[in-house]
This record gives structure tokens, C-alpha cells and sequence, in this order.
């Protein structure tokens, strides 16, 4: 399997990336190949710099970076050089299997978008993100790839997002939730309604009804299904405020005992490490023909590790194949009128 | 002024709501009154528990109760008798200036919307909760009262969301964020879009432009406007969130030392205390014609103390008449065509 890396996307790129495709080729098989992209000469130095031959990996050079704040569609469009755009490119010409960065997360995804075609049958790729909750890892789709969602856009990744949550995490039959206002069928807006009809109508999928937003962590259910604006809102909002209660928390532990505070700085660590999104590597682009995962931009060489397998992960379940085959049932189903 | 308070609504009524009334009494001018409503005996043998006099409050008998978990618009049907039905028709005959309840907030919700009035130049009415962040409350509108919005109301939101900021918190020219997906002019959905135009054109709005979801507890914005669905989401993914986090420090704690978690409660307190809404009482449904205030299903006797409070600064504050000015300066701008 071939796996591209944009080397120049993160916080921490490059040496942070690539110090985690160093790791991860010590595990990878002989007939896996990790494949940098991104300034020949920079990628080349950080591995002299990381104690590695500068000729570890095979680089495509990407004379140009799309920077972390710059307008997805406008860079991609004046930036035709930059890691991001080859990345895509390199997929869209099957000359790699799967492609992975922590850059611009627009630039990312509209890149795949543009480039990469859908999976046969699926309408609207969407972006699968992992939440670790108190009853174990929810999947989430769409945050942001999709932002004039229709029921069948949402139905489609209920079904895709169940497969991605039975065969990454062995959940048998995941649990699906749709994300409403409200718990009754009659809830919410046209989009949700319709969609829920959708759900209830196929007996594949295992549709535990809506799901109002402090059920998200309670372990009501495995997948939580919802339109990329709301899910984008939710995902960044999530962060905002774990970041704000550990800061009060922090707070309040200074002015009663700083060794209290450092203290506790052990046990916020452990707490991090058990509910840490960075074991899942990345956000999973769900219905493209093909692999990509787009990790946070705080990125260090473990998410980016954990991303490699993942996508290797992703690979040998077959999950693409698998949903194309659940997508074509239903079509023969729906042509047949039944 | 006349505060209506429905003692039969929420998970500790009436106990917690009636002591709520009776603290607020203590405090109160001898020209304003509170009302309740709810099951003459019950209320008044509740009364009678807690060492006041059955008389102390003037009551509008209700014989029936919407609970926490019916469907709102079923039950204002089927129950015309319910203390929140005959609360909104009080609100609505002026046989009272304010109603509260910590009932069904559905119920409560749309049976006002269904009898009072709008507000003159008011097109939907939005419920305006506060958020307490690092930065100070936010006043965050609509969390649930319109899921069919329009630029026009979003816009609306942000006018009265800014007076009330401003009356309520003494916040100078609050600034007002619109809830997107990127900080970009260009982004997110026509109705964002649209509303992003239409509050970049009124220089009367302190208009801070587009704010993600992780932005929302750093104190870039003292109003954040979105649409009731959003809203409601995020609302009750926020509360599920700090349950979920508390939960998760607290087991931390325990399996190192108990003594620890027993201290740590008392670090919780102070930043639940710090951070803590049922200081402001409650939501206030900004648009109507009359005052409407619903409380948490959770409230004690200090939160619903607090919302009587809210009503009486809400009235003093003169809220509803300079929202009522405000949109009656942009109709003349409107119909001169400037």
C-alpha cells in the first residue's frame, strides 16, 4: 500500500510528520511504501536532522505551502504547486492508495473532493470524526464536507459511517443516532424528519431514533449522523470548551495550592490520554474512491503514526468495497420498487 | 409588576419553585407581586411546609400538569387546564406583566409564542440564554424558539440580543458574533451568508463578524447569534459535555485516592460556582410581547429567585420598549430606501 504525507502541513510540520512516517515505517510491512510530499530540500534535512538517510522515503516535490489560514478554494486554485494540490493530484492519478495531512483541513477536503471521485453510489463524500466518550469511541458524520445536505446525503452516511465504526472498532451493528432537537419522531426540521423516515424504512441499519446533544457522550449510541455545518459547529465547539473548563479548573487549583495544581496536571494528563482523539489518527473523508485522512493541525509524530495505520487499517477491512456493495443492494432494492 | 410563576413545572416543583417565590418576596418592592400557578391545595399545603402562610400568594388554580417529557404542542392541547396553558393565556389577557416556569420547555415556549404577540417590528421571537465563559456571559440566541429562520430573523436576534446584553450585563456596544464554519466573509450556508450581509450593513450592531465553535468560550464575543436548531444542539452538547468531563476527572481521581476526589468536589463547587448559569435564572424569549422566562428543569430556589430578579431588571431595564424603537428606526431607514 502507498501512502502520501503532506510533510508541510501542521502546526508542527514538517519535523513533526515527519518524524511520525519514521516511526511508523519500523512497523509497516516490506510492501507498504510512505511517500513524503512537500519541499525536497526541507524534507530532506529534517530526516538528516531526525538521525534518518535523507533518502528514506520517496518525495514528491511541492514547491508551494497552503498556510493554515489561507481560503481553501482560493489557495488551491493560485497554489496548483503546494503539498496539498499534488496530494490530491497523486490520488486522483492512482499513484498513491491513500493520502494523509495535517494542513488546512478546507484546502484538504475540497482538494479530495475536487480531485478524488465518489465511491460508486455515494452522493456526497462526508467527514467521519472519532469522539471518545464515556461509553467508547462515537462516530461522527459529516463536520464540514458537506453543507447543503439532503436526506439521502444523510442517509448515506449513516450507512457508511456504520461500516467505518463495525470494522475500525469492532462494534457489532452500531448504534445510529440522528442528531435532532428533540427525542420524539416529529421533531426537528424537513432535513432530519425525512431523514429519519429514511432510517427507520432499512432494517440494515440499526437506528436507535434522534439524539439530543447531551447524549452525545453518554453512550447512547455508536454513530451519530448529522449536516456538515452542525457537525462542524459541534466539533470546534467540543475543543473550545474542554480547553475552557481545563483553564478554569487550572484556575481554581492555583489560588488554593500550586503543588495541588501540578498535581493535578498528572491526572488532567491521564484523563487526556484515555479520551484522546489522537489515538484515531484522523478524520476519515468517507465516500471518496479511494483513502484520505485529515489530521488536526496540533498534530505530533504519534497522530500522524496512528493515521499511517489507520489508513492501512481502513484498507485491509475493505470498507470502500464493502460500501459500494451495501449502496448497490439498496439500489437494486430501490429499482425494484420494494 | 406582576410575575405569573408556575409551581407545578420542573424537577423539583413545587417545593424548590415555591421557596424560590417566598426568597424573592423578601426582597421585592411592596408594588410588585408573584403569582402562582399550579394546584391550589398542593401549592398551598407546600406552603404551609415550608412555614409561610397558605395565603401568602395570590394563585390561579390549574388542575392539570404538562410533564417534563410530553410532547409540547399534544399536551397544550389535550391539557387547556395545565398551569403552563394557563400561564401563557394570563400572560396574554395582561392579567399578569411576566410568566416563569421551569416546566416543559417546549410547552412553555411555544404556548407563549401561540398567545402573546409579537413585539411591534418583531417577525419570530428567539429564546437568549447565557453562557458563562472565560470571558464573561454570552448571550447566545436562538437556542430553540424558530428552527425555520431567515436572514431577517437572524438579523432581529442580533438587535435584541445587543440591547439585552447591554441592559442586563452593562456591556457597552456588545460584540456580535455569527455562528459559521471558517472566520471568512464567504463561508458557511446562504442563510449565514446572507445574515452576514445584513449585520455588516447596520452600524448600530458592534458586528465582530463570523465565530467558530471553539471561539465561543475565549471571549471574542459578548452575542452570539444562530439559528434555533444549531442552538439547541449546542446548548444541550454543552451541558452533556461538562457532565461528561466532570465524570471522567472525578473516576480519575478515585481509583488514586479518595481522600483526592473528596477534596476535588470542593475545587468543582467553586468553579460550578464561578461558572455557573442558573445565576442568570434563565432564557429569556426575546420578542414577545410581555416577558417570558424559562428556568432549567433543575432549578432550585435560587435559580428561580434569580429569574424573578431577571424579570424585574428586565422591566426596569426598559427592553422591550428600545426593542421595539430600534426596529422602528430601521423600518423609516428601510421605507426611505437608505
Amino acid at each position: 500500500m502507498r501512502i502520501a504525507i503532506d510533510a508541510m502541513g501542521g502546526d508542527h510540520a514538517p519535523d513533526e510528520i515527519v518524524a511520525g512516517a519514521l516511526e511508523a515505517k519500523d512497523v509497516l510491512k516490506s510492501d507498504d511504501e510512505l511517500i513524503l510530499i512537500g519541499d525536497e530540500g526541507i524534507i530532506k534535512s529534517c530526516l538528516v536532522r531526525l538521525g534518518a538517510s535523507p533518502d528514506t522515503f520517496r518525495i514528491f516535490h511541492a514547491s508551494e505551502v497552503i498556510g493554515m489560514n489561507e481560503s481553501p478554494v482560493e489557495a488551491l486554485r493560485h497554489k496548483p504547486k503546494s503539498s496539498i494540490a499534488i496530494m490530491a493530484r497523486a490520488a486522483s492519478h492512482r499513484q498513491v492508495d491513500a493520502v494523509l495531512s495535517a494542513g488546512n483541513t478546507g484546502a484538504c477536503v475540497a482538494g479530495c473532493q475536487l480531485r478524488m471521485r465518489n465511491l460508486e453510489g455515494v452522493q456526497r463524500p462526508g467527514i467521519a470524526i472519532v469522539l471518545p466518550t464515556l461509553g467508547g469511541p462515537v462516530t461522527m458524520c459529516d463536520v464540514g464536507a458537506n453543507i447543503a445536505c439532503k436526506p439521502i446525503h444523510l442517509y448515506q452516511y449513516a450507512v457508511m459511517a456504520s461500516i467505518y465504526a463495525e470494522a475500525m472498532f469492532g462494534i457489532q451493528r452500531p448504534r445510529v443516532g440522528l442528531m435532532n432537537i428533540g427525542e420524539e419522531e416529529r421533531k426537528g426540521t424537513d432535513l432530519v424528519k425525512k431523514t429519519h423516515a429514511l432510517l427507520l424504512n432499512d432494517p440494515k441499519i440499526n437506528f436507535v431514533g434522534n439524539l439530543e446533544g447531551r447524549d452525545l457522550f453518554q453512550g447512547k449510541c455508536d454513530v451519530v449522523i448529522c449536516e456538515g455545518f452542525l457537525g462542524n459547529v459541534v466539533l470546534k465547539l467540543t475543543e473550545g470548551l474542554v480547553e475552557m473548563i481545563f483553564t478554569a479548573i487550572r484556575q481554581e487549583l492555583t489560588t488554593r495550592s500550586k503543588l495541588m495544581a501540578l498535581w493535578f496536571k498528572s491526572v488532567m494528563k491521564s484523563v487526556f490520554r484515555k479520551y484522546d482523539y489522537h489515538e484515531y489518527g484522523g478524520a476519515m473523508l468517507l465516500g471518496v474512491n479511494g483513502l484520505s485522512i485529515i489530521c488536526h493541525g496540533s498534530s505530533k509524530a504519534r497522530t500522524i503514526k496512528n493515521a499511517i495505520f489507520a489508513c492501512k487499517k481502513f484498507a485491509d477491512k475493505h470498507i470502500n468495497e464493502k460500501i459500494v456493495e451495501r449502496l448497490s443492494q439498496m439500489a437494486m432494492v430501490d429499482s425494484n420498487g420494494q
